[in-house]
């Protein structure tokens, strides 16, 4: 077409720069609507921002814990729910956004939690699993034997578990998804943190803080060594 | 300098959309903040530090626990320590650091932690109450009435306070200090979770964040009203 060498490649960076800046307008349009609708929790997650696009502060999104309802298995169905009066939730909740963010996993899962005991999680885990993610698990020993934990559907299939067999607590509560996005806050996994307790998870992407705690994790892993 | 007869008036335009949207994203941003930071009475949050100086993400650091040792108390006093077989921490510690942050507050210091039982810990608090920084404090009454619990030597002194009393729990762990600074994680304020447990803190500047879990604390505050 045009004789002009040098203008392709910059129009191409210019016309990426308006198409992010029209997306993040139209993210911010919705969060200040939400956010005036006096909706509880933050605004949909955005795709992870790429760095150095002005709006990478490392945090994906926060999540704010009770949800009112768990979410109706159906919907994961095609067709979706049909009962005519379902009480579990159809629209997003802070839980289907973490399983989400769970769920994108396509490499690697290092999963460092207390207590994991809620179905819908560990449905998600197990179904990464058959999929080839390599999947990690570091735990507490005195969570692990009690009633309803996930820790031994996990081992049952092969995933790795280790545990923390001292009488202090392996209480963090995180997750690093692919290396390249961090789950962490005060959320265990089980079904009382997501509708009966006040709790919270941080989505975060920053590299030095994936660094930290994937170095974390390493060490525990190796530490926990049987 | 190139001969493209097209390009000039199609990249001011370009560059003028880009500008449009740049500012269209500034005043959304903005308009963001002020919407989440519902409290009239807290205090603006300052810039978030300028990009490029190493703390751009929004990350200021992380603590990992635990520790192996307490703080040294005597280290406080003019001279420092001078018992000769001291087993207590001389050096800086997870704890140091995260008593650092909390004792920098100078105006505001929010705090929604579910125990708070170390001594350490609420010796910084009750100090930055006689200087006068405004404390709030949500926590769980569950905890608040477990043994060495602080919330009564934070209520002798006039520091607000208020709980869940549902039978489900106040799990989150999270300070913000001055409205600029966030301390969130797994570590209960406790002394096993000093020495004992392993544990992680992140220490967070992030404004979006920072306005997330204001909002969060403001809405707890008044839900648990008496």
């Amino acid at each position: 077409m045009g004789g002009c060498a040098s203008c392709p490649a910059d129009k191409y960076k210019t016309s990426q720069e308006v198409a992010d800046l029209r997306a993040q307008v139209d993210q911010l349009q919705k969060a200040l609507a939400l956010a005036h609708s006096g909706g509880a929790s933050l605004p949909p997650a955005p795709p992870i921002p790429a760095p150095g696009n002005g709006f990478d502060s490392g945090v994906v999104e926060t999540l704010f814990f009770p949800d009112s309802k768990l979410p109706c298995r159906n919907m994961r169905k095609p067709g979706g729910c049909r009962r005519p009066h379902c009480e579990f939730a159809h629209e997003p909740t802070s839980l289907t956004r973490f399983l989400a963010h769970l769920a994108a996993a396509t490499r690697h899962l290092d999963i460092c939690v207390f207590t994991i005991t809620n179905d819908d999680i560990s449905d998600v885990v197990l179904d990464l699993h058959r999929k080839g993610v390599k999947i990690r698990v570091i735990t507490d020993n005195d969570q692990a034997q009690t009633q309803g934990s996930d820790i031994d559907k996990f081992r049952a299939v092969g995933i790795p578990v280790r545990q923390d067999r001292s009488p202090a607590h392996m209480h963090h509560k995180f997750a690093i998804i692919d290396g390249r996005v961090l789950l962490n806050g005060s959320f265990n996994w089980t079904r009382q943190a997501v509708t009966g307790n006040n709790e919270n998870v941080t989505v975060m992407s920053d590299a030095r803080l994936i660094s930290a705690f994937q170095t974390q994790f390493n060490k525990l892993w190796e530490a926990f060594k049987q």
